[in-house]
């Protein structure tokens, strides 16, 4: 049985290593899908790599990628490396025969991207799959939205308005890094967060973009590094109209330095027939006007995409507990094991819970009486509680 | 190293125990918490709960919770069995030396609460910790509201307005439960939903409550079971008033039929130099007007709770990057699992991320040449990518 | 034809006359209805009501209320005086033959209302009529709301939440005045604010208060007055719980020390079939969940109010153009006048209009070409426009 | 004193006429502005003239603007004529001696609009003064927009986002007008509601625009007239990229096919210390951040425009009551004026009124004696007050 698992390789473990252990370590808890094991995460420094992979639930870590990607007990590769290194990494694991997903933008050249598709298309004849992660599209109310369109609630689309603003380079005073040199970042807004915006576009829609015209611009021109002053060789902020198939207009504004919006990506849709919009800052919501509708009662109506009949919803939490609530657990552990670490008694003490069932009680006596307010035998929190 | 693990049993694995185990799951991949061991999870069918311990990653199941709370290697039990379980296991548990979490509410009546409360104060003088599980303290943005308010941000708190609406028994058809019998359940929007409107209140103010009134109403009297109509024993909507110490008033108001309502837990907290707002289906957000600013510019600011700066979230994502956003991950991961187990292509292929780096480069190239709109070489979705 | 005009005159010329002459001012200039004509403006001071009735648009003022109620050409009789004023005068005005408005509350001791409907009764055999002022009948929102109800929209109404929330009392230095004594207001929130509430629950439904029960506070106890502290003998925050005709039942909470809340009173109205909400803060909107829709695609739907289809609206402006933007405009005369009263140049200047226009010129010339940006001949606004 | 009015023209009696002449008939009910008087309204065709002028307060009407602007009594000449008529009657008046406000946009051509220009300077020379009516730079949320970011609050404006989209032209059988012919309208949603949004940006920030980039597009290219499919010769939708005076980007989307946008004029601005953001459909409120704040504090406040120290606010209501709201008392007025002429008895009756004040009345006895739900005598809706 376990020889039928597929053995995992993670290839890099900051951000977006994070983000993909996460997944990789839950998803079996929440949907079928193929037995999977953490086999092995992979980075340059040993001692983080091994540090990570025990905090993130991988059996083991390594240095060498290269050895990873021979292991026959090896059969997927995930690559969240920088973008320099995921054409020569995705292209190797390809030709071991390893199921590649890799982290996006798909390269930080032309070149380097046409030649992964060119491995992948190869491999994919073998029965060896990949993927690029633009992962917003499995964003369950962005997943409901490419369904409205599909099925042809919004009528023909005709222009989409998109954006993706941050504020976290608004500061002049933050530091210079990797994202800002043209030679590892390849672009700035434009690459790292317009390129969600312009995926989805097409994604949402299923047109291709045939023309573009746009302006960038860098707002912060030089940057504190170590050693002083330098250049930042990207821009902060990208505006940008195209043209599509299908006869369709789209704008997208990106700029890591619109203070106040942390992680707004936001898309509207219109179309002859209706109408959407949403905001990744409230990812459960997708707003839906359906202009079939008779005019009186035609609005955007604010759906809550937590149901059953929802995308990937079925296999989270009852209606309203939207996805994250869990973590409120998750916190609540955390306090109690460091209360029990601590030989500190932790809050809501059995105290609290008592003294809530007789208020409870209170209420349903005075509800049976029709009756005075009822005086509660209440503690204060402050002496026992705490 | 391994033995200084801290063994846990979970008792219960149905919605509040898909729930711990998730969080039991994944502490210690983002928090600095003593290292635990998820040892076994006790249900009473044994197929079904080896089938939820595989899923949730405990090591064991087993069908009876005495034998488990004698354990050796058991030093924390977590309790998510039905409220009439809670005394029981509770009191037998802190007898054995085991530290106890035990899911809200405490218990259905109010001597097994008193009868509980008393074996916690037993246990904690010998180190022996126990806590009850309002889990909605440690949504971050209520634990921020708690500190601006004992910050005195809000000057004296003079009225506090609770709601917590959900609308899944507004359909007269849906069938009869346990939930819904006063035996099983004690009561109903009350005990399930108002408490945990009630325990807010009071641990956000720190005051306790004095006095109180209430109307209960069950507007479903029957409803269908396996052997035809039976009696709803307990309240379907539930309304209390509240006198508390410090001279504050509250209002809360439950309901399971407030139809389009699906998990709307709303706090408004007024006091004499500022305000908070909350609703649990936007759980990342805290509204918060300061009065003592100029009234020009005064205004609910909706603070996206989001920052290291803010409780809990230093462990997560880089800002604006909402709890629940990793799940597009998981999600993510799903899909590819699907795809590769079907040996189908999983889309975005690298096709499509290549078409994206196009698109990327004309937009570059556009703003450089000040020029026209650039054709991009663009590649129809339909025909290669999906 | 002059002769066929209804006279109007109008008692009290403070907020609430203010209100009523702009109402009595323009209500012709929207609406088909008989002719009237503002004949005079009734009020204690002989300077400042004439003073009123010039720029409020009354042909006359007066100062005694019993002549002008006896005049062949007043047909009106529009009562904004204070309330313990009320039933003296509607019951002279309604023996006088005259048609009655009077504000809200129709009068402060249920004596004095019942004997001006006992007037109003008799009256109305002569087809003399009479109508009490509860104007947020008529907020088109809420005309709407009553019409979705009526229709069976919501199917049977279950409960009904409502609020009345303001803050300026929340400033424990306010001032003392005859709103919070109990002898001239009747009551505090109860009956100036949370009457609305009651109203429109009743209004809304079609069904009637038949049991209560409620809280009353007053938080700020004594008040500086013109010789002192005094003590302030009404509440300044109420807390009722009805049950209705109908099986339904409603909570209503008003506040005048709701810090941060300005004029909010929140509605919402949940039924076996749908939802509506609804707050005066965001008059033009209506909230409305239809739950017969399939659930996938349920959510409250902003509808905003203000559609030809929509309750008043044919008579204001295009669709989207929300009653009160028609108030850019008289700003914009205001400024104007005021800039050739001081013989200064006003803005926007032709010259800035030009600029725009050569905006508007780049714009289209560049989109025709697909061309270069195109430089624009601009001028600064400070040099010249401002 | 009669004789020291300013006497008023206004050419032009259909959408904008209706909404400056309601400004006129109440400008000086609200601000202390110099004296006026609606002299003549003047049109084409006499008889719709006639009435227009009868019913939004005009003493006379007139057909021939020529003379009107020769009149000794006129000083003042409101142009709300089609922007082809704007620059002849203009000039014509400036060069009469009269101030003269002309509606947005200032003239169809470039040429037009500087011989306009050229004749303003002359007059302003002589005392006589010009604007042109963009009419959004007195909503107060805007007015006090451009306060905040000329006292500093934003720091340095970076960048600047716009919208403005409606949907009446979304179906595509709409028919055919005048502002759908590039002869007569100049351009459709580029002249008719982007020229908004242009002046806004430059308004807002005191920059002009220096280099500029446009997409215009027409998608539904014929639509019906009177005598068949005629062609639409002006854009629907368009969309341009400036670069501005202080290094300051900004982009405008504009279009009349945002199916479910009714008139939404949506504004952000983005500065190195604060942002602002406007909604149009919500013109009430103004969104600020501000980022000088400590981090955790930091959000969008929803400030209500709507408190005396507010620009223009004094003027009108109590906090809370937005503008707009005093509407509901005009339409208190119809409906009580209709049932008044109908010899119908309007709603709320007298016995509404007094049910309300026995419902309050209960209230109080239920708070006072702590005691069961008090029974109201209660009285049905429908029975008596109807």
């Amino acid at each position: 049985m376990k020889d039928k698992r597929l053995g995992v390789a993670l290839i890099g473990y900051a951000f977006m290593g994070k983000a993909h252990s996460n997944a990789w370590r839950n998803v079996a808890s929440f949907f079928d899908v193929p037995a999977i094991e953490q086999k092995v995460l992979v980075g340059r420094d040993a001692d983080a790599v091994a540090e990570a992979a025990a905090k993130y639930g991988w059996a083991e870590s390594a240095t060498d990628w290269r050895s990873v990607i021979e292991r026959d007990d090896i059969h997927i590769v995930d690559i969240c490396a920088p973008g320099w290194m995921h054409a020569e990494i995705a292209i190797a694991a390809l030709q071991a025969g390893k199921h590649v997903l890799v982290e996006k933008p798909l390269a930080n050249t032309i070149a380097e991207a046409e030649a992964m598709t060119a491995a992948a298309r190869a491999a994919r004849t073998r029965g060896v799959q990949s993927m690029v992660g633009f992962n917003y599209r499995r964003v369950p109310a962005l997943a409901m939205a490419k369904d409205l369109i599909a099925e042809g609630r919004l009528g023909t689309v005709r222009h989409v308005r998109a954006a993706y603003l941050q504020d976290w380079l608004s500061d002049a005073e933050s530091p210079m890094s990797w994202r800002l040199r043209k030679e590892t970042a390849g672009s700035g807004a434009l690459g790292d967060i317009a390129s969600h915006a312009i995926d989805q576009i097409q994604y949402l829609t299923g047109q291709s973009v045939l023309e573009a015209s746009g302006v960038l611009k860098t707002f912060v021109e030089q940057r504190p590094g170590p050693k002083g002053m330098e250049d930042v060789t990207v821009d902060d902020t990208a505006w940008a109209t195209f043209w599509l198939t299908g006869d369709m207009g789209a704008s997208v504004e990106a700029s890591r330095v619109a203070t106040g919006q942390k992680n707004s990506l936001q898309i509207e849709v219109y179309g002859t027939d209706g109408a959407l919009t949403f905001n990744l800052e409230n990812l459960n919501e997708l707003n839906f006007l359906d202009a079939t509708l008779p005019v009186r009662e035609q609005g955007f109506r604010r759906i809550l995409v937590n149901e059953p009949e929802h995308p990937y919803m079925d296999a989270w939490w009852p209606q309203g507990h939207v996805i994250g609530w869990e973590h409120t657990f998750t916190h609540q552990i955390r306090d109690f094991l460091l209360a029990v670490d601590s030989g500190s008694a932790p809050s809501p003490s059995f105290e609290e819970g008592l003294q809530v069932q007789r208020v409870l009680s209170a209420v349903e006596e005075s509800a049976n009486n029709k009756s005075t307010l009822t005086v509660v035998d209440h503690k204060s929190f402050a002496t026992e509680g705490a």
